[in-house]
This record gives structure tokens, sequence and C-alpha cells, in this order.
């Protein structure tokens, strides 16, 4: 039998890594590693410096392959996001098919958790199902980038008693949601936080959280939506791309 | 100067401790542990568990102190939960005031993740405002409840490109909300998923998560909900207590 482990390691932060994703690391034979252009070589080179850092005696093959690309959304977002994953599952299939042997172990290393905006556990999952392949896998929960911008900023994502909504960049462009007080936006590509500025809220906002070039702003929405922008679009200039979360919260 | 620190320890597993954790735990010289009651032994045992396991070469001191009990919530939940937080802040100030040296490093472990559901960082966070204690404080995140499920039913929170919402049993009560197609439901003492048998939504229940006694239930929510009500009474008669989370996703 052939294993798969999809091991969350953390948003930035090689010490968001926990104790059973070290001892996963550690019983791998061949670590799958998605290679996704220039502008992702860094967050490449962190999961090299993870195995590195947390594989102890051990002797372990790194396969590295172009991870497909998204053609372009049109008005179909998920569309797009559900060829993307038929093209990665092909390359998935290949990869247990012919880099792995019975009796070893693969693995994917995601970026924070793997129940986050990924579609790593969805595709493996596909694969499983489909039959094509003998396996067994096992998902290790990881610190999304979340909880690391929370921790962060020293704030709850609820208020008391209260609920939160996760959402993406989309989602909140259209408009604050009903029912929650709280929302927290990951893959926001334009600065839709604009699209609700006029709410009484605060925004915690952060990016390249847990890495050595983290930048925060926090305060209220109206006041520091001109400082996020700027500070976005000097860090894209600056590394060529970025990754920010922010939660938002009525005040 | 005083140092706290607020460290997520995960929600479960010991395991589920992160590197930051670790390296956190290895500086604290005081570790203030609230005893909750009986029910919540197990709990204060892991704790322990954690410390004893993690921490190497150090001496430390372990402050117990009895935690204050919710008063009956009547119609005020939120009444109740800020009374109660006050409670816990005149209790965390003596216990920074009176055992807690100049220079040294007290510690408070947080179940899960500090962001969701916990009032430790609006506590620590109010005594810093108050200005009566000199002290910094750092959060340290952990896996919460949430992804420990998710990972093990091996099932993303989101679905592509959709939101999720976070909430608790009185949350859910008033219906499945709208503008997202997967829910989350914490703190639900009285199987609130009843509210919204009728709806096309898979469940996705576990209770004790990453601990040796953990129970799993999933399937469409009408034809599992009566196994998820019979497991959970059959698991609060046997220990006494329960803790339990479940993922509501629309089919
Ligand atoms: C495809 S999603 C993956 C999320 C990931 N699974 C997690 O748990 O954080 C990518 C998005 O996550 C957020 N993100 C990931 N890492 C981040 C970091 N270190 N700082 C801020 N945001 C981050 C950004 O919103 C980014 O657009
Ligand atoms: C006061 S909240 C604290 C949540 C915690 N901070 C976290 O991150 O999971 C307590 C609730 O968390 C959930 N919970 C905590 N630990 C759990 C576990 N091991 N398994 C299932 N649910 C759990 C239950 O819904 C419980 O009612």
């Amino acid at each position: 039998m052939k294993r798969i482990l999809i091991i969350g390691i953390g948003a930035g932060n090689p010490e968001y890594v926990t104790m059973q994703a070290v001892n996963a690391l550690n019983q791998v034979d061949v670590f799958f590693v998605m290679d996704k252009g220039e502008a992702k070589a860094k967050l490449i080179e962190l999961r090299s410096e993870i195995i590195e850092r947390y594989v102890k005696d051990r002797g372990y093959r790194i396969v590295e392959t172009a991870s497909p690309e998204r053609g372009p959304d049109g008005a179909n977002y998920v569309g797009a996001v559900e060829q993307l994953n038929r093209d990665k599952q092909d390359v998935f299939e290949r990869l247990i098919a012919d880099e792995l042997a019975d009796g070893e172990c693969g693995a994917f290393l995601v970026w924070g958790d793997p129940s986050l905006y990924d579609s790593t556990m969805r595709i493996v999952g596909a694969i499983a199902q489909s039959g094509r392949h003998a396996f067994e896998y096992e998902v290790i929960p990881g610190i999304s980038s979340v909880q690391a911008l929370a921790a962060k900023h020293r704030v709850a994502l609820n208020a008391i008693g209260k609920s939160v909504a996760i959402t993406n960049g989309r989602g909140i462009a259209q408009g604050f949601p009903s029912g929650v007080d709280s929302v927290i936006v990951m893959l926001d590509v334009q600065n839709a936080f604009r699209q609700v500025i006029d709410e009484d809220v605060d925004i915690y906002w952060g990016a390249y959280v847990g890495t050595p070039d983290e930048i925060f702003v926090a305060g209220k929405l109206s006041e520091v939506a001109d400082e996020v922008e700027r500070k976005r679009a000097e860090a894209r200039k600056k590394e060529g791309w970025i990754m920010d979360t922010y939660l938002l919260r009525r005040r």
C-alpha cells in the first residue's frame, strides 16, 4: 500500500509547524513540491527550509513539478478553479503512480491549514474515490494565516457570543455579510474592503504574516484604508507578489 | 517588566502543539491554571501533560485557581459572559500582581486557538489597557478544534470560492445563515442542528477530537441526526461532559 500525507505547515513562520507535522515529516520518503513560478519562489524556499530543519537522519527524495496554471476566470471563477483542479489531479495521479513505490510514504506540504482555501484535500480525495490508485491518506492540520493574523493583532476572531464569516475578495465585494459582525477576508486581489468602507468597522490587516517581512495595519476602516492600499501596493511592487489577510469587525 | 504569554495548545492531541508554543513554554516561570470543576479535570490533566512533556530542564511554578463560574444566562447570554469576564479579570489581575515577580514570565495555556470563542486575550488586553499593571504580552496561535475536525474528516471548510460561517449553538438555532454554504458550529449544548434538519446539508460531526476518546459521524443531516444525538447523549453520560463541533455543508 502507498501512503499519502497532506501536511499543513503553517502560514509563514517555520515555528508554526506542529509536533504532529514534525513527526509526519519524518515518515516521508517523497516530498511532492509544486513549482508555481518565480513569484512563489519564496514559498518554495520556506518549504525546503522546513524539510531541512525538521527531518532528522532520514533519506528522502524531493520531486518538483510545474503546477498547472489557472486559466482566465472570465465570469466563472468556480469553473476556472474546477478546471485547474482537474489539471492538478492529472499531475497528482502521475506523481502517485510513477514517483511513489508500494510501501512508500509521499507528502504534499500545504501552506497554512489544508482546510482553508486549498484544493489538496479535494484533489487527493477525488483520486482516492476514483479507485484508480490504491493508497491511504491522512491530513495534518496547520496554523492558518487567519490564526497567525489574530495572534499578531492580539484580537479574537469573534465578538462575544457572535458569529464570524470567512470569505474571499469576491465575497466581501458583495457587501458586509448579514448576521455576523466579524468577517475574515482572504484572497483579495483588488482592495475589496473599499466596497464596505462606509460601514462602521475596524480593520486588522496583515501581509506576509509570520515571516520577517510581515506588515500590519489596524484602525477604523475609513481612516486607514488609504494606508492599507498604499502599503499593499508598495509591498507588491517590492516583492513582486503579496499574500495578505484581514479581519473586519463592526465597532 | 513582567511578561505574559497566551499560548494556544491545540484542541486535544498533545502533538497539536507547535514548535513556537514549545519554545514559549520553555520561557515560562509561572503557569496559571484555572480549575473549572470536576467535569474539566481531563482538560487540566492534558495541560499538565503538555507542560511535563515539552518543558525541558527548567524550573517553573504552577498556580491553580478556581475559575469563576458563569451565572445563569437568562435572556442575556452576552451579558452573562461579560460579567464572567469581569470576574475572571479580577482573578487574572490578582495573579499578575501577586504571583508574578518583575522580570518573570507568566503563561495562560489556552485550549485550541486563543482567537476562537475564548476570552483570555480579551481579558488580558483589558488589564493591559487599564494601566494598573505594567507588563508585555504576546499571543501564540494553536490548532483549533475546527481544524482538527476538518483534518480528521479530510474535508475542506469552504466549498470552492465560497464563504464559511463559524457560529455557536444559538447562532445555528436561528437557521442556516444566508450567503454561505458551510457553517461550523461550536458550543452547541442542545442539538441545535435539529433546527436546520430540513435543509439539504451534510454534517461532519466530531467529539473529543484529537483525544483517544474521539468520535465521528458524517452523512446527510436528516439521515444521521438521530445517530449524532444518541452518541452525544451516551458520551455525555459516560464522561460527564462533552466537547463537540460540527460542520454543516450544503450538498
Ligand atoms: C490559497 S489561500 C491559502 C490559505 C492557507 N491554506 C491558510 O490556511 O492560510 C491564500 C491566501 O491566504 C492568505 N495568506 C496565506 N498566508 C498568509 C500570510 N502569511 N499572511 C497573510 N495572508 C496569508 C492570503 O489571503 C492569501 O491570498
Ligand atoms: C469555549 S470554546 C473554545 C474553542 C477553542 N478555543 C478552539 O480553538 O477550539 C469550546 C468549544 O470548542 C469546541 N471544542 C473544543 N475542543 C474540542 C474537541 N477536541 N473536539 C470537538 N470540539 C471541541 C466545542 O464546540 C466546545 O464547545
